[in-house]
């Protein structure tokens, strides 16, 4: 149980319930304008600072008070009249100093910074809990989806076994187009960027990093345990090709970013790479840029929680979701909602080396159209003791003398596939391995 | 904002703060066993006394203290050292009497009683407010499914537009094979009951009693309005044939049990009835005893809560995140949560009468196979301003000298559709109205 006491925690803002709660807010960019709009819905809010780096800018806001916006944000982290900090600015070093600042003045913290949490979490709920304070990171995961409050409160009950989610809206709209209409990785891209979904520079989506940061907090949260994301396997869709998509199709399977957390072992098994998710399962139909957090724990069975994973008015539901429920526990004279989240880290995890994870695999093989080939293969895979599901051979192209195959393996050692996939890779037969993937 | 202080509401159980909270519980079937195992997890709460009707009944529990068992359930109610009952038994009246006693007596109570919160929940919300004490009832909705504090709490700046849920197992599990098997409504109920899904008297499933009672409470706390379930339209599943669902999906549509609630007008349009479900819905993939709840909110967008909707362990789940939410407040020594989550009613709502409703309707029909029919089908919807979105003739079956039409309407007002239909019912060249089904 936390020693944090509600009643001692209040007193650090005040001494006695609230009746308005002042707010102050760092970064006027979407997020932080459909926050804005929503706290402009609430009388017993009163925003008092907004910090920004262009102040001439026309943010196109209603009835927003110009004069509370200035450029010195540390001047608004640690405005003497505010209750709650809102960081919707970004960014790493500038956001911590600025969120350090907040939390040393006595301030409550909401963010919606998935990169800071991910990577300096334990430092940033250390001094939240000394200054009596809190920090809610809704926002941070999976934009408007409701998902850190069920997990760490509805579902507390729970040993958590697996999370499995799609955490990014950009990848997942290009993988979906890639699969509905045969749109290549680039045609995607282009195609994401004009529309908003990806940033001039998408590496941190693309790259599955942002989804990384994002699996890391879901972990923290559900074992109390922090992993770095610096220890995690992650890979991009960046290599996924429209014919991948097309062949996968055919076993009955859709190639989604998967973000991954198995939680069963001594050390949480945690990585970002795509996968095939068999067409019955839930995360197969979340298509474009919507999110999902599929979660298995041993009491509740299977659970998904859906919805936008970014956007100005959906992130901003779900900061204002952790500042009513601040306002809340500010207006009765006590952070209790900030107790019950309060991450309560037990030290920080190693995680599960990739070599030693258990996997299914989807391969696919380009070899030469002779004989005794199979059989060449079925030894790489027998040496290692990696078993098949199934296998496809493809009507070979002729004129090139080759043969496509595909095949699904059985659960299997990471080490040991890739070993028999080196082999195979040596074999003379052996024209391309083209794909391979892990299967949900 | 309540007036409901913690400190306050607290010191009727306690002044200080708890390091154990004694729990009592009445009920111990499926879902009270369940939750047995639960709290034998959890070494902060100690089960104090249990109510059951047949105390020599061996529920297979290890571990379990039989002394703690009575068949007095009042003196469960009231046990002195309890902080926490637990209301697991069902039933409207006995239940109502104990929780009732035990509001009075300083108790905190969870309840999973979706019939006693639907019918009788504004009475119970004003008992425990004068007595400064909570009552809560996830499990109430969607079994494990954490949708009541994600919807109160989490969506908290949302104005609540939309929710339709798929909140019976039972009867999703039937359609589902009816739907993938081609089973019959009878043969869907035998097997229901032999797995257990369905009770041995199953019409509070089958006619979507059960379904509307939980539409009712998310109502209630999407618009802290309270709808009577007496004055909503509730239609079963028990008229659905194979045929409907086959031909509904040859349109892309998947029949679904739903409970409806729009909630943008002057009173809520809150009802539960089948319904066609487009196949890129969410709600279409949600298949066998899994329920769902598709929540639409002005800054979140849509978003969905999947899971399990009954059994022991998942219903459990809910029932202690309930009771592990309340004995972190009582450790801390105030009720917050509670707080937070208290259904701050501003009274009672009409239900949007169903003939002023707007849908879209799939309407299937025989006829004879006569020159003119169509024309004066046309009228009849045409003189009610009813358009029709597509249309399907099926191949005749030229012995009966009849044909198979089915038609998907434009949105249009429910009196004027049935108004049509009744028009369409006395054409001497109409043998039947086989089917009529709203759309989502």
């Amino acid at each position: 149980m936390s020693s944090l006491s509600p009643a001692v925690a209040a007193s650090s803002v005040s001494t006695t319930p609230q009746n308005t709660i002042n707010i102050g807010m760092i970064g006027l960019g979407t997020v932080g304008t459909g926050t804005v709009k929503l706290i402009q819905r609430q009388s017993h809010l009163a925003l008092k600072a907004i910090a920004v780096r262009d102040a001439g800018k026309d943010r196109g806001i209603n009835g927003l008070d110009t004069s509370i916006v200035t450029t010195d944000s540390m001047s608004v982290a640690t405005h003497p009249d505010i209750h709650i900090l809102i960081e919707v600015a970004g960014g790493i070093d500038e956001a911590k100093a600025l969120i350090e600042a907040a939390l040393n003045a006595g301030k409550h913290v909401v963010t919606a910074n998935k990169a800071l949490i991910a990577q300096h979490g334990p430092e940033l709920f250390a001094l939240a809990k000394v200054n009596k304070v809190a920090i809610l990171f809704e926002a941070a995961v999976a934009g408007g989806i409701p998902i850190l409050m069920p997990l760490k409160m509805c579902l507390a009950a729970n040993k958590i076994q697996e999370i499995a989610g799609i955490l990014n809206g950009t990848t997942n709209y290009m993988l979906t187009r890639m699969m509905k209409d045969g749109w290549t990785y680039q045609d995607a891209l282009d195609k994401a960027q004009a529309l908003g979904y990806a940033e001039a520079d998408p590496t941190s989506d693309v790259e599955g990093v942002d989804a990384a940061y994002k699996i890391a907090i879901l972990t923290g949260l559900a074992t109390n345990q922090w992993v770095n994301v610096d220890d995690m396997t992650i890979e991009g869709i960046t290599k996924i090709t429209p014919q991948d998509i097309d062949y996968a199709k055919r076993f009955g399977f859709a190639i989604r970013l998967v973000a991954l957390a198995r939680l069963e072992g001594d050390k949480p098994d945690v990585r970002v790479h795509p996968m095939l998710v068999s067409g019955d399962h839930p995360l197969a139909t979340v298509d474009n840029e919507y999110n999902a957090i599929w979660v298995k724990g041993d009491a509740v069975g299977d659970a998904m929680f859906y919805g936008k994973g970014a956007g100005e008015l959906p992130t901003a539901s779900s900061v204002m979701g952790d500042v009513l429920a601040l306002a809340s526990d500010l207006k009765a004279g006590n952070v209790h909602v900030a107790v019950a989240m309060e991450v309560a880290l037990q030290g920080a995890s190693a995680v599960h080396p990739i070599g030693e994870t258990m996997n299914r695999y989807y391969i696919r093989l380009t070899t030469s159209d002779e004989p005794g080939v199979l059989a060449k293969l079925g030894d790489a895979f027998g040496v290692e003791q990696v078993s098949l599901e199934s296998f496809l051979q493809l009507p070979s192209d002729k004129s090139k003398g080759e043969a496509s195959l595909m095949i699904v393996t059985h659960e299997a050692q990471e080490a040991k596939v890739q070993r028999a996939l080196a082999q195979i890779g040596k074999m003379p037969a052996t024209r391309d391995v083209a794909c391979v993937l892990r299967v949900l």
